[in-house]
């Protein structure tokens, strides 16, 4: 810490911004003392619009600004029956920037975590298998991680999903593109070999 | 980019933001989305205050909240005979926390770097030269980095400051405290052989 108050107070939020590096926290400060008055003011109109206007899809519970339904939800050329679960609303961006996908979104907000208190009711898998039983979903593919608190979370919907007769999918394990095998970890190779597909 | 044009704003704002990954920008986003109102507020404000209440030191300048100087300049505990010259004010809080340093400070806000154009005017070099010739200082300490940009400032003003007489020194280079000689790099072993010192 400085002594100087102001400047603590401004430390001291930074340090609760996750992702970045404590070493750094004084050099983010300094860029900040630097900016203009109309820069910070800038960025405090952005941070209280986010807050403003953002809310979450009262469908798949991804961002929104405008109305209670967001752009997927709403778009009349996507596909309704198959629906791909994922963790946060980034890795959603992240499966559209594939281009390779056309159906349905839904964000559970986390994954279940007993040790840090997480529950499915902590998480939107209730309006997950809701929706999963009242609109004509054919297909739910799961994006989650391959960790602990990931695969409990994959086991407890697939199990919620077992009796609606839905075909549960995940993503597919293997040798990622332009990786050579000596540089991919040995778990991977073998998924990779034991789920071989014909060429 | 998400396409909400108001997240797309936070993110372009974060993009600025020095020592945040661009691969955690969006984490980072998420982590304001969920924040509450009430939070957003507290920043918001700190972020002003800073702003308002914030000015260099008009002697040293570092930063100061209240006055026209700093309280290393005005504590009169402090050695007036010495000088500690530092590239940022963060430099200066490296070197207090040591709690091996009384004397006084001059914060140069950045170093000579003619590829960006940066000269001494843009610095605080004048000023330093100034204080060296009006005030009784006997020694001026340089604490700028080893880089070709470092090296070029501890000349130039060790040129300026010649005719002063004032004696000019630099922090000893050598093996870091509890470092093993094989981590060292070549360089700064040469550095420790060569300015040996008696036991």
């Amino acid at each position: 810490m400085t002594n100087i108050p102001t400047i603590d107070l401004l430390i001291r939020h930074l340090q609760r911004v996750p992702y970045l590096a404590s070493k750094n926290i004084y050099k983010v400060a300094s860029y900040f003392l630097y900016r203009s008055h109309a820069d910070i003011d800038q960025l405090c109109s952005v941070l209280k619009q986010v807050k403003e206007k953002m809310h979450p899809c009262s469908t798949c519970y991804t961002w929104c600004e405008q109305g209670t339904a967001c752009m997927y939800c709403t778009d009349i050329k996507r596909d309704k029956t198959i629906l791909c679960v994922v963790e946060q609303w980034y890795d959603l961006l992240t499966i559209e920037r594939t281009g390779g996908y056309n159906g349905q979104y839904h964000v559970l907000t986390g994954l279940i975590c007993p040790l840090e208190g997480i529950g499915p009711e902590e998480l939107t898998i209730y309006p997950l298998i809701a929706r999963v039983n009242q609109e004509n979903i054919k297909e739910v593919i799961l994006t989650m991680p391959q960790t602990p608190e990931g695969e409990a979370t994959v086991a407890y919907i697939t199990k919620k999903l077992k009796s609606s007769g839905v075909l549960v999918t995940c993503l597919a394990r293997g040798i990622p593109v332009g990786s050579q095998l000596e540089f991919v970890d040995r778990l991977t190779v073998y998924k990779a070999l034991t789920e071989r597909r014909p060429i």
